[in-house]
């Protein structure tokens, strides 16, 4: 140990989550983590981030030197600004988070979309899981949907910072309009905030009430169960990853779920194109315990870090 | 000049053409390009090849060393292998190609999808057009419906080597039974195939008839209009490509369709997503007369050449 640490940062609409590592050992045990509530707006997060750092410094020693800093936070980030993160208060307009992480280290930082940053985190549960992979993608089924994905070892940004942004391309040509303004978007389908249109539970009380026999439950199940096979479809096809992670609060805790999607995907690879490359056996479900986000913006940096 | 050629293969279901281009210079002029019928079948398939290449080797000169070979050719291709290329006659069982490219050069030999090729190729006209562009997509509107990626200048194969094989994905979940088995396919309305389920001409034709108001024809003119924007609008967002090259027989001496469909983009950059990251201005229309096929499938193995 040298007394330095390698910080990731995890800012949701809810908590802001820390991790400190060994700058020499980024996918080993964290050395301390830390969590406090999420404070939204602009100084909100610029302060919340200041104390997580503050309080892993605190949790690993008074002498601990920052030796770089990444960040995951929900929304569209480009260049160390972050905008578009309605739950974290942020609209069109960026905030650059990339001055106040400068006034906390003077080694690398990294801001990216926290999507992107838990798909490169769950390369350590990969390597226990699925040894030599490096080609996959996350697949996040929370509120809104969106996938993360590492290509050949590396993070995709993308050539707009968009990559695996999949939520509002068409699944249903002939659906209902979308809160964007097209029309079948994917995210109808295939997210919570698509459950809600039709059903005022949670993802788990739905599927219990599908099972019970409730007509609508049984709809808006079927609904989520295919939007979600599909999404695992698209990561399959076009940048055809080796392997599909499943994460989010839509799958967490719902073994019903998980089942009804794996069933929809085994009943497509009987198809003439499913046989050809099957696509159920290339998913993983994450389990839910796992830190991807914080490892993730931990390891955002760790490659610029002089160890 | 050092006497001796790279050759670029692109068997198509019409016709086998080839390309020599100098091993120190795969991006510049053609040396010599020959071109004959295919002759479908295993056995005309590997005779085809030895054909062209020694064709390219008498147009260049008697004493000219083959440096390498590399071969583009619909279907499913794995490890110089490939399958279920129905126009030319092949079903699930691979033909193996390696064999008969060793036998005509010592060097390197390479065998891929010819949509994956021609993405390649159109690396030369890129430069030229775009400078600097090393991501993007070229996605092929003919028969069917396929899109080659290059990634951060590498050619992308993915991990089964399906790797932008985008028609079978959902775009109308409402919509008919695929011959696929599959409910909606993309390929059903943004390919030849798809189009020929409701209309019995070219698709110029189609978009004269739709012009002077033939409701059948601009119902059909529509769904092929609106799958393609759709295709080039998944390569935008999943991947997240700078630019999507398109190319293929629908969009060939075609300025109508070419107009529908960047009028739907431009209709579509005005939702949320859209303003957001517009991808009208993405699109580019390759030129009916550049030779993506043949010089991708030298490039396919020019980096491994001793010059």
């Amino acid at each position: 140990m040298s007394g330095s640490i390698l910080v990731g940062l995890d800012i949701g609409g809810t908590s802001v989550k820390a991790m400190a590592v060994s700058p020499g050992d980024p996918t080993g045990p964290a050395l301390a983590e830390v969590r406090h509530r999420t404070e939204p707006g602009r100084e909100g997060i610029r302060d919340g981030i200041t104390t997580a750092v503050r309080a892993l410094v605190e949790a690993v020693g008074p002498a601990t030197d920052v030796a770089g800093i990444g960040v995951g936070i929900p929304g569209f980030v480009s260049r160390g600004a972050v905008s578009h993160a309605v739950n974290l208060g942020l609209g069109a307009e960026p905030l650059d988070l990339l001055p106040t992480l400068r006034g906390l280290t003077s080694g690398p930082v990294g801001v990216e979309n926290d999507v992107k940053t838990a798909a490169l985190g769950a390369r350590g549960w990969l390597a226990r899981h699925d040894a030599g992979i490096d080609d996959y993608a996350l697949l996040n089924v929370g509120t809104g949907l969106a996938a993360g994905m590492v290509l050949g070892g590396r993070l995709r940004a993308g050539a707009t910072g968009m990559a695996g942004e999949i939520g509002h391309l068409v699944f249903d040509r002939s659906g209902p309009v979308c809160p964007c303004g097209q029309t079948g978007c994917l995210e109808l389908y295939a997210s919570g905030s698509g459950m809600r249109r039709s059903w005022s539970g949670t993802a788990r009380q739905l599927f219990a009430a599908a099972e019970a026999g409730d007509a609508s439950a049984v709809r808006t199940a079927a609904d989520l169960t295919d939007g979600i096979a599909h999404a695992i479809t698209l990561l399959a096809h076009a940048p055809d990853v080796a392997l599909i992670l499943v994460t989010g609060g839509m799958a967490a805790r719902n073994p019903a779920l998980r089942a009804a999607v794996s069933a929809r995907l085994q009943h497509d690879d009987r198809t003439l194109v499913g046989r050809a490359v099957p696509v159920a056996p290339r998913v993983r479900w994450l389990p839910d315990d796992v830190a991807v986000g914080t490892r993730g913006a931990a390891l955002l940096v760790a490659e610029e870090v002089r160890v």
